[in-house]
């Protein structure tokens, strides 16, 4: 498997056992990881620290020519906040473990030049099936429902 | 003036004494303000804590169905990221201070369902642009430029 996404199943499953949502992100510049994240909500209390935004705040405060450089990886398909992060720092591409269990805008992505390519892995399936269905209202109000 | 965007005004010029980019934002339910927020790029470091996702971060964990009766203040047109946290949360309505010095994803917001407001008030827009005459570079960083 792609090490970087091995990566941010990695953080995905740091996630769980801190008794979080158990998705995770890693930023890739240069061929390198240079910033890891996973979900906070729980942890922090956070309603914006979802994986791809806490993998960007780890990473400080970048170049523009830097993100123009980069690769998010993340474990779930973007929703609206996360693609539109990507959208601000124009991260070219972004490469998704799996959008079954949760489908972002990556049409709309695709629509503003973003590669969005996803792997469909199972085993960021099936992190994400036994929590939603053992945790569903927590689930729901990650994703604002 | 509207008392809350007059609110979001000064917590934009709280950001400016802390030597911070002078955006600031509130959330307002039920005729309430319930979080304030301003960016904290320069404070915190953050790359993920424009004015409006400081406010979201700030008011917490709330419900879907507070987000449902919300409107989101800023003095600055939002860009694709605090967008995207709008849609996510299915906040149904955004006021905006002012969009001449910036120019956020207006059209994307309506085309979702967001009810997109600029006022066009003459403060909100010189904040921004004697900043962006003095800190040209530190701006441009804000929006991935």
């Amino acid at each position: 498997m792609d090490e970087f996404l091995e990566a941010a199943i990695e953080e995905a499953k740091k996630g769980l056992t801190e008794g979080g949502i158990p998705i995770g992100s890693v930023l890739v510049i240069d061929g390198r990881i240079v910033s890891r994240g996973h979900n906070r909500r729980v942890q922090k209390g956070s309603a914006v620290l979802h994986a791809e935004m806490d993998c960007l705040e780890n990473a400080g405060r970048l170049k523009a020519s830097d993100y123009r450089r980069g690769t998010l990886y993340s474990t779930l398909s973007p929703c609206d906040m996360c693609s539109g992060a990507v959208l601000l720092y124009g991260i070219p591409k972004v490469i998704i473990g799996e959008n079954r269990t949760f489908l972002g805008p990556e049409d709309y992505l695709r629509s503003r030049g973003v590669q969005t390519i996803v792997v469909n892995n199972r085993e960021c399936c099936q992190l994400m099936k036994k929590f939603i269905n053992e945790h569903p209202e927590l689930w729901n109000e990650d994703i604002g429902r």
